[in-house]
């Protein structure tokens, strides 16, 4: 390997979806390529997001030139209000829908500094230190996606962006394969393309064909229709507003997140809307059924959003009713499944009539599946190949197709976040030490301040709950003063459990008068805890927290 | 209505997967069918199982008859240790297979009274009263499964238990429909079926595909095989230690629940294997990779599972290895969808090879499609319908194939558990009340202690964790006599939070001074609680359970 090489340094979005962002580096110089977070697991409890581990760029002093984005999804930008001051609040650039965005949520944050924002567009090129980028425009479910060509000491390396190729976009223009096949001729040192889809089969589904189908729904039906989706798909949005106006139907938009969305796509003209056609939630009651779209949000059975709201009759004005037709026009992210048919099976009840997209084609993911992966490689003939954005399964799948169009297995990096790869005009290489980028978690305004000890006790005290006595025992004689205070939460309920907490007191006692005189107040402590412990373990089977207060007084 | 009716009242598995238990009342009389516990949801942490609630039998002093088994999954006899008793411990009756998984488990019950156990099998009849139970030979994934024909005062009901039909399954008969003619044709006044399958297409895959499936990974695999499945799919077990035998693999069985449920079978007859083809672990060191297959449990991703100990090298003698070959010959229950991305990552990292039935048809569920359902109703040709086993909308998806097969939308009750059918000669009706059929949750020793208050707290919990201040104040001069002690657990690191903790002190001493002298301490805790909440709310955003613990001395 040349000594003269590039750096690449994931920071998130390998081995999982979502949390993307990438680090390019020459000469202690660094482009960041999105910023983006995660919604956390089960085994994270309380936390908000988990944000890209930083601790490379604050302890090595990188010179930060900038930072570019792909689009406006929160798996690209989320971590702005988070990152941006700690690396230096950098110039940032990418479309005018995705700094919207990214403006918008930084208002919410009036603590941080103001971002030093740039728009850039189809065909912009701008220059950072090392890096000449030249931005493209990519079909996604998001208007106003960019891909990027860098230009390096190296050679040019391209970012897919989250991308898919559709020939029949129903909200921006197709994909322009003339631009794609300029900038291949210019020679690809390496591509950097999206994975998320490696494991589908085929050709993902254009936005033309899911329009046709929600407009089969609205044409057959004559009830209200309530269509949930995610707030950040703004092109289904569109579809959905579009196929209203024809069937004369008026919208009406219910979730914060998605009302804010189509604001701001609405101001920089990513989604028509005629004049009239979205109303104020209180004007359903002066419309006729079969004029009223409810476009909303909670297509994941999320626990406060609207669709919940609707269907359990919290909602102030919308309630489910027989008759409605509810449209599902999402895919369930993992781990919701059991929510969504939860919530599927009350609308039921209630003879909501549902339609879903394992019923027909009303919903297509953004991201390209197999073939057009394959044609991405084509087009870009690169020499080395990186896949990026998810899980490792769809890397290793990603890196099968790219095996299958002749690069060979020694030009491909399927890599983990925190692994550093090497670049020069020959060869990719990957360094044997990878970084710590333990995943950074956000909970309320703390940023990193939950750590593995604090998790491991949300979970121990979601497992079986917390057992709390307070002793308070005399300073002199060593008695105990007070009949013991016990608190418990989540472990057991105590007014209906009197004798296991009589005899828990009891235990309290002896163990104090036995003890106390010899042992000083952490030895009786420990000896309290380990002996409650087992007491409640033999009587319940449960472990609960114990947690013994001595008060020497 | 008449007066004379049937009553039928399910306490579990309607709505939902699991949980199985129906009670058939004839003048107050009772037999039960089935007695299931289900795994809890998200939302339940910390609970073992839900059981059915039986408050209608305790509360009525109805006589309960009987308990008769469909098959031995846990959906099924998983509530026996913890419900026979409070229900008189009446005779309870099943195939030797079910029998002896209800006895085996059983024996973890000590406390728990002798079982009166009865085996049955195909063609048996026995009278409960005023009920005349024939078995008949059912296919699912577990040998020795019945469905039953109950002769009642109103006629004859068929109870399908869980099933499919296969024509041609590994292990034991395939169905026999000349029975289910016969049966037909003695009159069904009531169908009872499996609706678990109802929103799949078509014919359930036979065994022998899978199976057939199987024996190509085995003949084209070179290096170990680590074959994970439900340990309570007894005849796939079969089926992997049928093909191992038959390409020289001996085979380790790894997970408590395989065991016991390989030899409950193997005694039984149900699984057949040859001297020496299972062998200990220890000796998987003397044999060659292409002899070895190890059967585990751990398909779901399960955090102490064989397979996931495997995988994560805690596993004392089986550690994965490239060239291992991974099969996952299950499918995936919603909610473990992540889990198990994640342990299949893990392996592909290690440079395992897996196959999941996502890739070719290497597992088959238990249940009637589509298509094996309508042929149920076109032989059984009942005269009311009532589709159970399955969440509401496989109920409704089932209810419409019985509509399709010409049974009126009058005579199908699509109903919840606690709703009461009532049945005679010639009418079907829901009483308008429903009972209350909460589950009842099992969290150690404990049945049915933990309830809404214990659960909405171990999720408060979870979320914030717990902050406990306790002061000591004089009785006479109302004044502080220590300094407060505070302990928190997951609500964030005290150690690196001295400064919150210093003001949090300052506050508590604060709030004493001012208020303790005119406040008696129920009211002092009220305002130390509602004063620190909010102190540690503006500070971090997040809101721990703030409990205050004011001893006066």
């Amino acid at each position: 390997m040349n000594k003269e090489s590039l750096k690449i340094i994931p920071l998130g979005g390998l081995g999982e979806v979502g949390r993307n962002m990438t680090l390019l580096e020459w000469n202690k110089k660094v482009l960041i390529i999105d910023m983006g977070f995660s919604f956390p697991e089960e085994n994270t409890p309380g936390v908000d997001y988990t944000i890209p581990n930083i601790d490379y760029l604050k302890k090595n002093k990188r010179d930060v030139l900038g930072l570019v984005f792909t689009h406006g999804h929160y798996d690209h930008i989320g971590g702005v209000p988070y990152i941006m001051d700690k690396v230096g609040n950098p110039p940032m650039y990418g479309s005018p829908l995705t700094i919207g965005i990214v403006k918008r949520r930084q208002e919410e944050f009036p603590l941080q500094p103001k971002l030093k924002t740039n728009e850039v567009k189809d065909g912009s090129k701008i220059t950072l230190g090392p890096f000449k980028i030249e931005f493209f425009h990519q079909n996604h479910n998001i208007p106003d996606t960019l891909g990027m060509v860098i230009e390096t000491p190296v050679g040019n390396i391209v970012h897919s962006s989250d991308f898919k190729f559709d020939p029949t976009p129903t909200n921006g223009p197709k994909t322009n394969f003339d631009k794609l096949n300029q900038i291949s001729k210019r020679g690809v040192t390496l591509l950097m393309s999206d994975s998320t889809g490696a494991e589908n089969k085929g050709h993902s589904l254009s936005e033309k064909v899911i329009c046709e189908n929600l407009e089969k729904v609205f044409k057959d039906t004559k009830g209200r229709i309530i269509a949930a989706t995610f707030s950040s798909l703004i092109n289904r949005l569109q579809d959905m507003i579009t196929i209203s106006e024809k069937y004369g139907r008026k919208v009406v938009v219910e979730g914060y997140g998605m009302k804010t969305n189509l604001e701001i796509a609405r101001n920089l003209g990513h989604i028509k809307v005629k004049k009239g056609t979205i109303v104020k939630t209180e004007e359903i009651k002066n419309l006729p059924d079969n004029k009223i779209t409810v476009l909303c949000t909670g297509a994941q059975g999320e626990e406060r959003a609207a669709l919940m709201r609707i269907t359990s009759n919290e909602h102030k004005i919308i309630k489910l009713k027989k008759g409605d037709t509810v449209i599902f026009s999402s895919s369930i992210i993992p781990g919701n499944e059991r929510a969504v048919q939860n919530l599927k099976d009350n609308m039921m009840r209630q003879k909501a009539h549902i339609i879903h997209s394992q019923m027909m084609d009303i919903h297509a993911g953004g991201h390209a599946s197999r073939e057009e992966l394959k044609q991405m490689i084509d087009i870009m003939k690169p020499k080395f190949f990186m896949p990026i954005h998810g899980q490792y399964s769809m890397q290793k799948a990603h890196a099968e197709l790219a095996r299958q169009k002749g690069i060979p297995e020694k030009n491909i990096a399927v890599v983990d976040n925190g692994q550093i790869i090497r670049i020069d005009k020959e060869n990719i290489a990957i360094d044997k030490k990878s970084m710590n980028v333990n995943p950074v978690m956000v909970d309320g305004s703390g940023i990193g301040d939950v750590g593995g000890v604090v998790l491991h006790d949300r979970l121990e005290l979601a497992e079986s709950g917390i057992f709390v006595l307070v002793v308070v025992i005399d300073k002199k004689t060593r008695q105990i003063k007070n009949s013991p205070d016990i608190i418990s939460r989540g472990f057991i309920y105590l007014r209906e459990s009197q004798d296991l907490l009589q005899e828990t007191r009891k235990k309290i006692n002896q163990i104090v008068s036995n003890s106390a005189k010899t042992k000083n107040s952490k030895d009786l402590k420990a000896e309290l805890k380990s002996k409650i412990e087992k007491l409640l373990f033999n009587k319940t089977k449960r472990r609960p927290i114990v947690l013994p207060v001595v008060i020497e007084l």
